[in-house]
């Protein structure tokens, strides 16, 4: 993977972006807006939606799939579940923003209805075809009018490029996320959607693999699972399941196959870096924040404990004011253990800001020069989404943790709370 | 308990409060403010500090706390558990804001110190009095300003009112919080501190307890427990325990006993409204959220339940923005189960806002009509507290939810996220 970890500025972020958005042989795709008012709320200006195809030039029999466990699963990823289960080739997927089609009324029977007639078109079957939904919850598609628009949508597919299909998959997303690896003779390139996935913030995340490497079935998924545990799920943690997390992988076979070792490392690779970008791009994030934990009772506490930090609603907004309050930080862990009933022994717990130890032998160690410091530090770490609304460095606030307790290692990637998020969300409807 | 749901003003707030804040026999109160430079952050004005201090006319043996379960406790918490297992008598309570002084180096040292000298001007050993401190955790008491002070903070002690001691206890608090029951032939009067306690918030809770009822130390003990556990401990939910948190009551044993149940049942009146209080005082809190869940596995599954919606920000965000967005409480509810493997059943479970049922078989019942109700529902139960900071009403936003699992029961209340949270704590220190 390429160094990018500074831009210029947004056209030098699009334009790397551009650069490396290599499409895979055998795929094709396409995006178009379509305008329509919601049944459920009164608006005097119609709403937008973008949809976007990702088609074979060839129905494979190569894809695989991670979903949402959220117990209220949307409709696109019931009928996902299906097509994954039924196992028939899959000639693409259709995607659209502003609506989840979450527990609507008739959703599944609205989405399959949209697929016949995107079919039609393409000359396949609907049911080769997987949707994926992702926006407002409880309200239903905009059938009609999406109906209207597949036709042109999928006579419009070609080989350009795959940042305006990442552009259009977006809902808060401050800008669009492609990662790609050359492997052997092809590539893997990706493209996903998310903004403050952040545990337990549940905004959907979508991620859309293409690969023209020839591999199996189930070598796809296994290495598609493995992908999302190091990546995917690493980041946002176990309890931050949207009703429509999706992850699809999909092959040409255009490619000759490379050891399986290979092909998972480079998928593995595409999504930690997408993983990481979505924290980046989380909705209003000024600071993204890596919290490492060693010493704890094992990996599963240690991911518990580092979740315990970097949520804690405290730690994020002093963080966010560039204020070194590192006493949030030690009582969201005592918070942690002390409820759980772990015996946790302040003398054995070491907790470092930026490298800087501020809480050794039950104690905390602070001055004004180490204020001084950490301030500093704080604010070096700060990106500044409103500016130029592009990320102009991959830096983050690292806080590294030892307990004490055990062998248990893990690292927890978050975000800082800003008024940004407050704003975003407070009327994410309208 | 007299109703306080209305206010005309803070002036009619702070005027119900001052009629109903009985000090009870053989206590006295006093409140004085501090100066000073801390020793870990250069500032160029001295910082003010409240000390506060509630004193027995005469030692008295019976007391009761209940304490943090935070792995690290302040000094002031390590002292007291001391105090509650010599059992010695008890004379009195010296409060401080603005430094919680926890794990300071020489906090607990420093703070016996401070009582040596206050314990002088008063005629009684200092390990006859229990400290409480709430503020910044990490930073050292000012030591030397303190002893300084607290000669004349015991001079001033008097029968005076309670609210001036509820005033000075505060640190982001909007208001004064004061509730009091006739019991008997005497009182139970209560102050609280806390605002934004509500999980996973950890702002310090303090709470302290006079009555002039007889009662013996274990008779106590026990109702503050039950008070405790039905009230501060069912709002703020289960882990959610500062560093400093800490419930304290004191008897003078001036008038005579009173039947058990009647004595326990009137303090956990108390504690309930002080409790209610603290949800509504939240840092920058717009809306009560008070979500009742049943049908749940059990009752410690309802309460789960209720806190994974209660928690969610983006339920918290849209609340605060009257947004009635459903779909996120539902999702917040999928995420819960959905994550530990509970079989929930989506065709099972109804939702209702302000009484208005949005969710049920398996779908939402969302349209124009309704949207327009329950955005006109949220705007009603909107506090406005930056015009007045006062609370104007007593008003909730109500969820009703119900599982179709079992018999379990529970009622969680939280708050919204809003602006004023978010700068409340971006840079609290300052």
């Amino acid at each position: 993977m390429e160094d990018m970890s500074e831009y210029a500025d947004r056209h030098d972020y699009l334009s790397k972006l551009s650069d490396r958005a290599v499409l895979p042989d055998g795929f094709r795709v396409s995006t178009q807006t379509v305008s329509f008012f919601p049944a459920e709320r009164a608006v005097s200006l119609p709403l937008e939606m973008n949809l976007s195809l990702i088609a074979l030039d060839r129905p494979t029999e190569s894809y695989a799939a991670v979903f949402t466990r959220n117990a209220f699963p949307g409709a696109p990823v019931k009928i996902g579940r299906r097509r994954l289960a039924a196992g028939k080739p899959v000639s693409g997927v259709l995607i659209n923003n502003k609506i989840s089609n979450v527990c609507a009324p008739g959703g599944e029977e609205d989405a399959e209805e949209i697929l016949a007639v995107l079919g039609e078109s393409l000359g396949v079957p609907g049911d080769s075809l997987f949707p994926a939904s992702t926006g407002i919850i409880g309200w239903k598609l905009p059938k009609e009018a999406m109906k209207e628009a597949v036709p042109s949508l999928a006579a419009a597919c070609g080989t350009g490029t795959v940042v305006s299909l990442a552009q259009a998959i977006m809902t808060t997303d401050l800008f669009p996320k492609v990662r790609s690896a050359a492997v052997g003779d092809g590539f893997i390139t990706a493209v996903a959607k998310g903004a403050g996935m952040i545990e337990p913030n549940m905004a959907t995340m979508l991620c859309f693999v293409m690969t023209d490497i020839a591999v199996s079935r189930e070598e796809l998924q296994n290495a598609l699972a493995a992908a999302v545990e190091g990546s995917f799920n690493a980041i946002s943690v176990d309890s931050d399941q949207s009703t429509s997390d999706t992850v699809l992988a999909l092959s040409s076979g255009r490619k000759a196959a490379v050891p399986y070792e290979a092909f998972a490392n480079a998928l593995k690779g595409v999504c930690t870096a997408l993983a990481e970008d979505i924290v980046r791009n989380g909705e209003g994030v000024q600071h993204v924040i890596k919290v490492r934990v060693a010493g704890a009772v094992d990996d599963a506490d240690a991911k518990r404990a580092g979740k315990a930090v970097v949520n804690s609603p405290l730690v994020k907004t002093a963080v966010f004011g560039n204020d070194p309050n590192v006493g949030r930080l030690v009582s969201s862990l005592g918070d942690e253990y002390g409820n759980r009933g772990v015996p946790l022994d302040p003398q054995k717990v070491t907790v470092s800001l930026g490298q800087r130890v501020v809480f050794a032998n039950g104690a905390f160690a602070l001055d004004e020069e180490s204020e001084r410091y950490l301030s500093q530090y704080l604010k070096s770490r700060q990106i500044n989404p409103t500016a130029a609304r592009y990320p102009e460095h991959e830096k983050c606030v690292e806080i590294d943790i030892t307990l004490g307790l055990g062998n248990g290692a893990a690292t927890v990637t978050g975000a800082d709370l800003t008024y940004d998020y407050v704003k975003e969300n407070a009327d994410y409807r309208s």
